[in-house]
């Protein structure tokens, strides 16, 4: 589908610089874009690409504009700009409405008239799958579940009981919404199960990655609002709240009872504590362990990097005798004898 | 199902004050619960919720039994207590006996006439399903493999070759029990796959969350005993032991020929290397690395806490240089000259 | 199958002494070996089974084969050796070819005459399934991908449109090969979707754990090379490359766009993060994150060790202070007073 340069520039409020008659047919990158690519330019790390890329067009910010060697679609957020045009070259296959034959939509299920079940699926009784709704193959969508309208469930997902999604919601391959959380008393050296009542609630445009899970509910919901951005084998436990256009990178892991506001971001393998409150617009860098609340927006960081391992041993031997090292500074500076007080503790 | 205030003390052992004839039908949180509703009162960060509900009743510990403001139902373990009242109030549900048309159960398999094959199912040749065992939708059991009494397979779990699995067990959605172990022998520059000829032998009332993955065993099984409670998306290697009643929080990842004793407490998205031995009675917090063996029972930790990114930046990079920090220090205490020798290295 | 020592060593190029006449009929370890029973020493912290094994016959390597009790089967890799005579003992059993009769196979997939297409399967449109390909029960193929010859999916794997696996390859159950890479775009508080238009493409001789997921690129491919080994719940980012017989073990993450040498090993819950390179022979030891380019082999780790909690939080207090505690030294040693220019910074 070749689309002129000027119906991009004007449908996504570009400044079009070069033939406004030109047409592109699809994306690549700027090094291996040829006639009829359209390139993008956000991150600076790869200007070094511009000057000799061979794209129909590129799409990038005024600041570049100048050393653009083809045509420029200038705007300034061009990843934004980018993606929005990628989705317009490349759409989403159409889909027929129905149920492929070897699909289970058991009785009491509500299925609209313009969605599609695919194969080997199960929708059990008081299901609801709303308008334009897509199942890809292998999806449990067990009792009582509410899928929104125009949301996709790409293939082999598993929504539990009662579990609510809202509309135009993503959800990748494997990923398990509404299983169990994980709560046992302990009662005379064993556990006593921990029936899990709630279920989860998911606003409209969020996105789940594959293999992610999220518990439902001990006593109430575990709620995710809108546009919130999860990657895979993310873990969200029981009762977590997570605010409207949260991001979370991939292996996060998140415990049970804890909230966590709007526009956060949380980098990959970040792990977070149980019932602690997180605020609006904070963001974490990857692997760190939050183990307390936190009420300032800002970033937030707390895993050691590589080194070569030699080295890095015996920095750890010495942090493993730090507090000791500490004090003896403390006595060189003569803030204490052997019994003295150490100020600092 | 409403059920009155004197028959639960009855039945769980608890000290009543307040009408015995008072009904509840659900439970709720001290601040949500209403007429009809049974509360609890475990943790005690939330005691100050209990003045104001408006609970039917609470189960609460004898030291908190004077503050209650409306009937109360006192247990040294309100916890338990809890658990086992709401498990009375929300049964599971039942099931009927047999198999989902779509469900394929090969010739050679024994299935419980007690026992339920749900949608899409596969049951594969000399498995065996025991009685009153459900296999939810999507259920994999492939050949030779044994369910045990009672036991529940949620949706979508995957039992491969010969594991066994004890009674009254619950595996949750997208759990894989008995994928190869990871051993690959290096052989000049090139890795030769091992056979991975163990099983897996899971014991009774054992929890298994959602995406978690337990490998069969190299040579030999791969054994959780009886009660082990493990999280969603929790990483068990092969050949790894885990004695009776440890809990298992999500994210873990144990290496393979690991002994992990009972009663233990592996906190969320701990690893444990390989080939150690831990305990009884051993708690790990969250995101802890165990690298050796732990022969006494007690608490072990072992992860940085987050820091505002900038402030922990300068930390790190002072450990990167710790260990002449150290030598530093020692030479200011008069230890050693430049050639001098460290003596706490 | 009893196998002669005779044949065993003539066929995988070991010494052999002893009886060659005797024959073996399974693989034990040193301890639990009986009669017929074949054992293996490799690792040197097993070698006190040795003198009192009962195998019919152990495979070691040279140094320790005067030490051995009974018939000795030397090979200077013992392990790979073991390996080879186990994968003889105990083949992969074989299968039919067709597909199940609750398979779907969409019209104008190619599957080979060979292959196994299992219960429950979906193969969609334009997939092509090669010769002895073998999918287990569960397992979803979407449109356009490509499983080459031998390959075997254990059960339950998915992959999404258009990606290439090679031949020969295992992939375990819920692993999901191909699923969106995590791509938004921020743009005034919310995020807009990145289409994902590259595929993954998989060598030959790759094996992939359970649950372990592979993002498909964004322009362009996620490439995983020949003879990759990946074990469970690794989570592989969107335009990763992955260097030959590298292996991946347990819990990684590797963040988008990253590269990866070749005969790199990677620990386990080790993370990765975006838009580096990681030269060949690059081993890196659990848990440790990786947050900078490699361009040296040899060996990185940067995780602290369990210590008990008591102590290691008077450890991690006095990390939080770290920068200050450096200026202090500095000023102990002259370096500088209280406005002074720490040398060191």
């Amino acid at each position: 589908m070749p689309v002129r340069l000027a119906e991009l520039a004007v449908r996504f409020g570009c400044e079009l610089r070069g033939d406004a008659e030109a047409e592109v047919t699809g994306v690549a990158t700027l090094q291996e874009a040829g006639p009829g690519a359209l390139a993008f330019l956000a991150n600076p790390r790869y200007r070094r690409h511009l000057a000799g890329t061979r794209a129909t067009a590129v799409v990038l910010d005024p600041s570049m504009a100048d050393e653009c060697p083809v045509a420029a679609l200038i705007h300034v957020n061009p990843y934004a700009t980018y993606a929005r045009i990628a989705a317009l070259l490349y759409p989403v296959a159409a889909f027929g409405a129905g149920a492929h034959a070897s699909a289970t939509v058991e009785r009491g299920a509500v299925v609209d008239a313009t969605a599609w079940i695919g194969a080997g699926c199960f929708v059990g009784a008081g299901a609801r799958i709303g308008a334009r709704a897509y199942l890809g193959p292998g999806c449990v969508v067990l009792d009582g579940a509410d899928v929104g309208a125009g949301t996709r469930l790409v293939a082999r997902v598993t929504l539990c009981e009662g579990v609510r999604i809202g509309a135009r919601c993503i959800l990748h391959p494997g990923s398990v919404i509404g299983a169990d959380g994980f709560g046992h008393a302990p009662d005379a050296g064993r556990y006593v199960k921990v029936p899990q009542l709630g279920a989860v609630v998911i606003g409209d445009d969020v996105e789940v990655g594959a293999n992610s899970t999220i518990d439902r509910g001990a006593i109430g919901d575990t709620v995710i609002d809108d546009g919130v951005k999860i990657d895979n084998q993310v873990q969200i436990g029981h009762n977590v709240r997570i605010g409207a256009h949260t991001v979370i990178a991939g292996c996060v892991g998140i415990s049970g009872s804890t909230t966590i506001g709007r526009r956060c971001m949380i980098g990959g393998m970040v792990g977070i504590a149980g019932h602690l409150d997180i605020c609006d617009d904070v963001a974490v860098t990857g692997k760190t362990m939050i183990a307390s609340s936190v009420h300032r927006p800002g970033m937030y960081s707390g895993t050691l990097h590589a080194q070569e391992s030699r080295r890095f041993r015996r920095n750890a031997a010495r942090f493993q005798k730090l507090d000791e090292l500490a004090k003896r500074v403390r006595r060189l500076e003569g803030g204490g004898g052997a019994g003295g007080q150490d100020q600092d503790d």
